[in-house]
């Protein structure tokens, strides 16, 4: 009988809080009367009436759950009208949802870099990019951030399957990929080009048609779009949109999705729910985008520094991990929710808040959430500057 | 500028169709006349109005989605209240709730499994934990099927954390995990154990609290368990229940934690009240595992081969892969769900039905199922042995 084989753990954990790097959850209320500028909410319709209504409908329709592997029994009609509606919605032949936008990143990378192959991915990719590069039997090139050029010289490099993936809007910094010019590299070479469209669907494009239907690629027979159903449609799930053959490939080789359950009928059923509702108020898309940009000319304007918003996301820069955090426990204090992004989350060391737009925020709000994040600022020990 | 990217998948696609293993969908109807022996529904809630009203109640309530990760917006007071209920009834310090049981598998593998530690894993292990042990840091040992000695001797090998992992019941043929000699064999060299007990929780133990209570594990300080909510819950997601420390590491450093939207409240709140309706009829658990040996002795005596059954799972041999998918297509002719397994899904090679027990199957609707998949077996081709 030996010690605990926990040990490390607490030897981690004790570490983490000397550099005052714990990580706490925080649940909120139904009720809370926090400005909501944290989430991924950006088109506002998470908790909008119709949204909920169709998700309750769903569960009672068809029930809670999948109850089993998409490929047994976790394929309902309402998934198949689901796959339809959003391969139609953003131009592609053909889509297949996955229980996350995390689950369709992994089955997708892994899929289209079999051994032999090479992916070359972009520095600031999230996570679950990074986590299929992994899992690929396929070797991985990380390249520079946004660098068309870098990316063509990696696949000038292989010979053989390959395919450049990329964030379409980073989800930290908000900034956009330049897609156009990834295709062009990709073309260049015989390469696929994958991008992860999950804070540009609802956002960019005709209508919040997303970020490759924006740059022209909609339904370009070398590109796959993964998208995810938990930020602009406000409810949980991801999507791989694409030509036929590659979803049909999907169907029968991506792991996160022949060994997964299915996504929940009501995750389904709101998600549907949304797409519709975001084609008959198209506004929303732009309201969103306004509304980011909105919050940036304010914020530069008093004198605190933020990225150029491409999309939703408003990223602004805080002088250390510390201050970050100051800075966002006291917006919380004044009422306004924000998100806090600090090493090791952040690729570049840099913490920063990060505010995200929400088509639902009024000029009001818009003000009152600047005038709480400048106060805070101000309120800071005057070393905020380092 | 070059051919298809994805000629490569043409070639694939068309030998699959030459093999006979092409997979395609096959969406299910609201009112699909079908008896279910295929999916994952143990308990028969994912359609039970108690179950399916929470789920419409709580995307009323909290939202159609979390709106965001975990630790920025995706915690709810529902989530919090999810985990301390699943941790007591399973008997554990805490547990923390994931969007699938595939995100809960990869997040507490790779955590478990830092640089320079030792997963020893089960040959037979499920296709989560298996691309978690590959994301993992640490090295992989792959051990046989159901083999105390076999991880003794692996965790002999090695100096520094380790934890040896397996599947409580596993999936394909309803076995059980020699949990209690794993235990042991673990606790000799000072090694964690860790268990999935998606095909367990909801249908074994006392009242269907797991294989681990089952086996007097429940609390164990050096045992961490993943269950699914997808299965029994008759919901969607995934927990890990352990130590608090460990659960608070998983918080920390879980990247399908930290950057994965949080479960659907609707999946939340439908898994609680599962969980809750459960305890109120704790001989759920007990009629599940009754028909599931009912079935077994029925189909032997019918002469089928057939596993014994461990928990609810009742895997029926068939001589060849196309007999497989034969016999489960005539089955559905028939108006009967079975699942169907065969490669490259099953590791050994030998193709199954795959069948599964529900606690709401009447006795006749056993006979019926029964009596169909030995009619069924009877007129295959007389080649059916081989
Ligand atoms: C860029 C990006 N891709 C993928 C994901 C994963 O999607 P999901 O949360 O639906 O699993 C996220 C966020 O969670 C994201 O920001
Ligand atoms: C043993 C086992 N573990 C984990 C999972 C994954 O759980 P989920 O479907 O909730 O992602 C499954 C089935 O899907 C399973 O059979």
């Amino acid at each position: 009988m030996a010690g605990s084989p926990f040990a490390w753990i607490d030897e981690q954990a004790h570490q983490r809080l000397q550099a005052g790097l714990v990580r706490t959850l925080r649940p909120r209320a139904a009720d809370s009367p926090l400005l909501d500028l944290a989430s991924n909410d950006y088109l506002g319709l998470a908790r909008h009436p119709e949204i909920t209504a169709a998700a309750a409908r769903a569960a009672h329709r068809w029930g809670a759950g999948a109850t089993g592997s998409r490929l047994v029994s976790g394929t309902t009609e309402l998934h198949g009208e689901l796959e339809r509606e959003l391969a139609d919605f953003c131009g592609f032949e053909s889509a297949l949802v996955f229980s996350s936008g995390y689950a369709a990143n992994l089955a997708v990378v892994t899929t289209l870099a079999p051994h032999g192959s090479l992916v070359v991915s972009d520095a600031g990719n999230h996570a679950s990019l990074i986590d299929g590069c992994r899992l690929a039997r396929g070797a991985t090139q990380v390249v520079a951030h946004a660098d068309p050029d870098a990316v063509r010289k990696a696949l000038g490099t292989h010979e053989g399957p390959a395919v450049a993936v990329s964030d379409t809007v980073f989800s930290v910094d908000g900034d956009a990929a330049p897609l156009a010019e990834l295709a062009t590299a990709c073309r260049e070479h015989g390469a696929a080009l994958l991008v992860d469209d999950a804070h540009g669907l609802g956002v960019l494009g005709d209508g919040g048609r997303g970020a490759p239907q924006a740059a022209g690629l909609a339904g370009a027979p070398d590109v796959v779009v993964t998208a995810t159903l938990s930020k602009s449609f406000g409810s949980q799930g991801g999507a791989v949109l694409g030509p036929a053959p590659v979803i049909d490939h999907l169907v029968n080789a991506a792991r996160t999705f022949i060994f997964d359950t299915g996504l929940a009928p009501a995750a389904a059923g709101a998600a549907l729910a949304a797409l519709r509702l975001l084609r008959r108020e198209p506004e929303r898309a732009a309201r969103a985008r306004e509304v980011a940009t909105a919050l940036h000319t304010r914020l530069t304007a008093e004198g605190l520094e933020a990225v150029r918003p491409d999309a939703a996301v408003v990223s602004v820069r805080a002088p250390s991990p510390e201050q970050a955090v100051r800075w966002a426990a006291d917006c919380r204090e004044a009422g306004l929710a924000v998100g806090c992004f600090r090493p090791p989350s952040v690729p570049d060391g840099i913490s920063r808040l990060r505010l995200t737009a929400r088509a639902d925020l009024t000029d009001a709000q818009i003000e009152h959430a600047v005038g709480v994040i400048s106060s805070v600022r101000r309120q800071s020990p005057p070393n905020w500057r380092e």
